[in-house]
């Protein structure tokens, strides 16, 4: 393979099972069986993923372009996102098993350092017209956008150059004190970054 | 149990396993096998505490505290988090497995939209002898503090309390676009937060 394969394989792995978490921990706290399925969707092909990384790992240790030891550490790696990615498997089962979610395990979630929470931007919100990338929202408040619903329209992991419109239902993580901020954000209480 | 006592197991075992991927990262990151140990000690306290969670869920379901299928989403949201640690042990062991990183290990890690730092904190910082908790960095640059290096002793985890000295080598994760601006502010070169 060529390096580059490898790498962005291996980035595509951790990312998406990172993803995968926190759309399995909004499943159960949104009540949402569209998030769980997606979870499981995103695990049929990280586990695609996970085989062709592993395969090409074997084929460049077999023509000698990686050593032994090299090509194990990257089919190890490429595990730990598939064993993380089974993890959010099993949160998302939680909710698909249709279970009344007990307030513990709702508070357990919240309690957190880092907090998840969903929000509908206003029309007069600064974030209305403009593209994630421009809004910066991770850098001036703390919290990452991993899901946008615009109408019936999920955006999973949305990119750098999507434009977020008024109406969209955002889905973000990140430190409970960056809350109140991103809220009044989306809410167009507060107009600045 | 007390719905307090299985809400701060959840809720521990959930941080705990989380910071663990982020210290098993790092110590890859930076050949680091002291943080690659600190995984494997996390790991054994995870596993007591996740055993100590299952008993007490079962013992509850019996006194008819909670009702079955409760009992059940509480022990897969520990087993869950029990994965997540394990994952990060699998990081862990490529570092104590004394392998050289290839290169593209490493930069599939740092392309990553959400990046990990190491940065020492300059006497002219304005983080300089103020706490975690008056500088709020989650919420003013993106960045998340994990680890405080200090001399001989490591913190990890550090809560709000914390105090900055100069000197520290803080361990950060979070938005590549955030990661400047941090730095910044580590190495003195920029005074608001």
């Amino acid at each position: 393979m060529s390096e580059e394969e490898a790498e962005s394989m291996l980035l595509e792995l951790k990312e998406k099972a990172e993803l995968m978490v926190d759309l399995a921990y909004s499943s159960l706290l949104y009540d949402s069986k569209k998030l769980a399925d997606e979870v499981y969707e995103l695990e049929d092909y990280i586990d695609s993923l996970h085989y062709e990384l592993q395969r090409l790992a074997i084929d460049d240790a077999k023509k000698g372009e990686l050593e032994t030891d090299e090509a194990l550490a990257i089919i190890q790696l490429g595990n730990s996102s598939e064993m993380i990615a089974d993890a959010a498997r099993e949160i998302a089962d939680v909710e698909l098993r249709d279970v009344e979610l007990h307030p513990i395990l709702r508070d357990s979630i919240m309690e957190s350092d880092e907090v998840i929470t969903r929000i509908e931007v206003k029309d007069n919100s600064i974030m209305v017209n403009k593209s994630l990338g421009e809004l910066e929202l991770a850098k001036n408040t703390g919290m990452w956008v991993f899901v946008i619903k615009r109408g019936r329209k999920w955006i999973y992991d949305p990119d750098k150059n999507e434009v977020i419109k008024a109406g969209d239902i955002l889905f973000a993580k990140g430190p409970k004190e960056g809350l109140e901020h991103f809220i009044s954000l989306a809410r167009g209480e507060e107009r600045e970054l």
